[in-house]
């Protein structure tokens, strides 16, 4: 048998497509009528209920909480069809869809389809990282990984919250990015902050390792990722920008407890802070070992983070639910009438502008003398 | 009906028991006669197999990743005799295991048995935070975030590596704990470093997110998290401390990938390290939907992250297959010919004492250089 | 608080209402576009392809497996308009989806939306049965365990198929029932034979004991179910009627063993069937504690029952991807072109009609001489 | 490469070797210790108790559920012990572990220990059949279909409930059998009934359809199973023998709900039997689909079928579950002073002996006049 080369399994015909839920009728319909249904078709309807009635609550933002594989599973567009629509007013996600995934993508890269059952010792003598039943060019990771470090040499040595150096690489897509269809670069422009509360395990995490090696080997300064600071950030957002607020969680992992924790988090800080009012999950963890991506909703307002009044758990799998209720509520069109929080104008470089100053700083934004300058 | 009480849930008779490994006979022997069976019981066999190949295997270091409500459920001593039997060189863990839980515990407080089946409003009513089945005192976990701001308001404002942070809270507690059976504890004084790389999603989150609110509402310079510090430490370790490596992993999330990881952030360094060569996890999640956590350590070696020789993945709730394994693998007694690693030793302070420092260094600790002074 | 009423839980507001995949656009699009994304949506797709595709060979008989609480969940209208699209030949399926589900909407009764967050007991006190978020009247399932009493006390006693039973079912739907939208009595008007290989662990098996019970006090012969016969009869078709066979299977379980071994029966009895050309199996049951329900197709293969070209499983829950599956199926029209086998034409009372008599049978149907007359 | 040969995989070393559990200390400490734990350790030391419990309940009989590929998977001895030792009265199963398992290693034959990841199309060459992983030789299986045939075949042809013919089973292999360490010939030496509600989904099924076939083609009367009369006699004895019973139910599927159905079924005769007194299961299954192998014992209550005080559920796979919690009771040692209910004792042939003839019958048994001769 000739031995196997890289494009046997990387090609035109093996691409990753991100499905389009704007192009597809009747979602709506469909999710309605599975409202009358059982199972996980109801908890999936009444998600979509609750994801629309949040979208028409003039007082509250949404939080997309992203975990798993999402974008280099095909749903990239799905992520920036919501920002761009105002459907989303802040992300909280893993480092890999962020960095490895959608500015990946960003680079000009692609992801393909393949299958789990292959020989993993083949793959990776061809460099092919695997993702159950897709691939990636290792290579082209590397690439990724490099232009992390070439963003993060060309900051000022100092902590960083993970919004500002996504930013970053938002503002790297649009000038230097081949394509322009993921959720960083739409982020970027609509004003859509991206945290990601544990920066260092993905591709930024390889871009900062060798950032602060050679730093140190030079004696100089670094860039750091102040992962406190994102978490402040988002307990400011939760008191100042937003009291009330809708959290969209894909897949659990940090994101969820993260996002969950800033309503502690503002009680902490003196500051009596609504639970999250709305609130869905759709995940294929479950609650019968314990572990806090399958946690329920109804756990989470036992620790005070999350009201009961609107809350589902939806089980299955995000490539199918996702596109779903995404699709289905999209469909609906409350985002038609709805403005865009651009919550990303809180801040200010590594600064958050207290209300007062926000008030003022719409007038004249540069003479704000920001929290934390 | 007269209205609950917390003491009717939290209570002396409720109280959650450390389960103790080391007081059963015949682990060993139920655990190989599982070997001959099927399904999960050989898995697990066979991952006690690796694990105790590679606590013999004399160049290979172990690094135990934690994530789940492991503290909680009733796990701590397990990780403790792990700890003081040198059965572990390296901890990689969430947040909660290590803050919110056994350093809670340390405190003096502890987790109380409860049920899933109970009014969520009612313990919200009592301050009392629920785990699937058990329960926590609320106002008992703020005196644990008070105590890590505490701690973290005591600290030379700069940015901190987890591990940094972690063995001053050993130090804490070996001065102001209540309970001296935690690992958090045991790991200060084995010299076994542990490593939180999300950091800010547990209660040293409310710690950190206090700290910096008010040093940035006093103007003042502050300590912060830096995650990209870990990634860099724990890659040293694998460059420098101990190339050949052997990972158990109970649940997934970051503390999987990130320790994974450390193969390819060597490389990018320059540095060729061997694959992980001995890996085992004890998980409930599975592949199918493309997660990290449920990933295979099959497709970890498309990654080149994890060596296909001695791999195991056991499928399982970690309560039960967690003791199972720990205390068949330590009647076997490997680790009584064994000594602790003492990764500690390789830092001081914020930097890593590179080998030739590293030797100097054990003659005379005070005048070597670390890098990043 | 006063005393709760059933009809508080059973209303009209509460009505299960069966969904109807004829009347959304583009679930094909949105089938064949999950095609190119990853992971269960692929695999959906995938099984949509290999559906079309077995409804488009001229030479194939498709039957259907059913296993879970389908009817009950609203799914009933999905089997239905399968049957009467002639896109399945044969039923092979659990007790409780015929008699207790189909056959009892048949009669007239409904199902209703509930909550799995509920207090049991007192659903007991009010004779209402709950299917995880779903209810049942109880005193009308008793109605229908007594039907199936009548329509058996009105049989000549001898062991029977269950197929023949439920034709008589079908048969009593047509002149008795008060609601025709079923598939019990779809399939009886279209000729498409169902077994229940397990037939008297459902409503039917309350039937059959109160029979017998009073026959054997009478001292009177009495029906009984041969569960033998079912085995046998499935295997004759497999082996006469149509040698190509594609399994579509929703949920595992006994119909999806008992229609897999048809293969190995026939060999059994001298006669080389091919395996099942086409397989896809919906499911939430894993491979890994290795039970029949989540066994691979794969596996199946190495029994010689599964043809490995065609098989696809998908990991979901039914209300989900079985209105996905069967409406993009059904939007790509393979059915318009498409025959009905009839199947149930091959039998003749208890007996199976050998080729060269079905042959004769088919001019003068009278003078057949049926096997096991 | 040369071609695999069938004792590459099948070979001496390769044998599946059945778990003791009466040849472990302190599994009984074990489990007392995950009591005071969390999650699933915790509950199945609750499930331990409540089997206890029942077991020290002088009125209550033991009904032992059986699923899934147990006695493959090597757990044949664990449910030996516990017939032997008088901690089970009444066994309800699927056909595969009675059928092509125990009695299947009774004729002299094994399983074998194998791995998922093998090529399923060489395996079907070799004519090897794989249970996820582990393999059977199939020439073997077909040995064991045949001697069903035989069985079958020697018997007066007459409609048979699954009992009977499973005692001709447990004789033949006392007279026969090679290996007499199974639980079929157990339960035969000690009176303890075993019933198959879905018996033709096995290799008894194989052996029905050729006997019926070439009774058929003869043109003679034959054998039948039937599955009414299993659901009588086990509702007789749920009626008569012993109203307080505790069901211990390893894994789902048909056997869980044909027992639970057995109350239900004394009421539609018009016998008000208690709920099931304890309930006890073991599963992977989870409740979120609605299906009922998850179905929650709660749940079973709003039915009527399991008293809600003494009910756990365990989720857990159960070759590390099962041996647990059976030497964990058979430790306690309630069965010392438990004498065996010999349930078998109350048929005679296809008949039950009512209550005034079964004590008539202690005296006389000869003078019987069975219901149902």
């Amino acid at each position: 048998m000739p031995k196997a080369k890289k494009s046997d399994y990387l090609n035109k015909n093996s691409l990753v497509k991100h499905i389009d839920i704007t192009q597809f009728k009747d979602l709506d319909k469909l999710v309605a009528a599975m409202g009358d249904t059982s199972f996980q078709a109801r908890n999936l309807s009444r998600a979509a209920d609750i994801y629309d009635m949040a979208l028409r609550d003039q007082n509250c933002s949404i939080i997309l909480c992203l975990a798993g594989s999402l974008v280099s599973a095909g749903l990239k567009k799905v992520i920036t069809d919501l920002v761009n629509s105002n459907m989303v007013d802040a992300i909280v996600s893993t480092g890999a869809i962020v960095v490895d995934q959608d500015f990946f993508e960003g680079l000009g890269f692609s992801h393909y389809k393949g299958t789990p059952f292959v020989n993993d010792a083949e793959l990776r003598d061809l460099a092919i990282d695997r993702i159950y039943d897709h691939y990636i060019d290792e290579d082209e990771l590397r690439v990724c990984d490099e232009t992390m470090t070439r963003i993060i040499d060309g900051l000022e040595p100092r902590p960083y919250a993970s919004r500002e150096i996504i930013r970053e690489m938002g503002a790297y897509l649009v000038k230097n990015g081949k394509k322009h269809d993921g959720f960083v670069e739409a982020a970027y422009k609509k004003n859509v902050p991206i945290f990601v509360p544990a920066f260092s395990d993905c591709s930024a995490g390889f871009g900062i390792v060798l950032h602060q090696h050679e730093r140190l080997k030079a004696g100089k300064p670094m860039v750091s990722f102040d992962s406190g600071r994102d978490f402040l950030d988002l307990t400011y957002l939760k008191m100042y920008a937003s009291q009330d607020t809708g959290i969209v969680m894909i897949s659990g992992g940090v994101p969820k407890n993260f996002t969950q924790d800033t309503v502690v988090a503002a009680e902490v800080l003196g500051h009596d802070a609504p639970m999250h009012k709305y609130a869905i999950q759709l995940t294929v963890a479950d609650e019968r070992d314990g572990a806090l991506s399958g946690s329920t909703l109804k756990e989470a307002s036992s620790w005070g983070k999350v009201d009961l009044s609107y809350e589902q758990m939806v089980y299955g799998e995000a490539t199918v639910t996702f596109p779903l209720l995404a699709g289905a509520v999209y469909a609906r069109g409350a985002h038609k009438a709805r403005k865009g929080r651009e919550l990303s104008n809180w801040f200010e470089g590594p600064n958050f502008k207290y209300p007062a100053e926000k008030s003022k700083a719409a007038g004249k934004s540069k003479k704000t003398a920001p929290v934390g300058a």
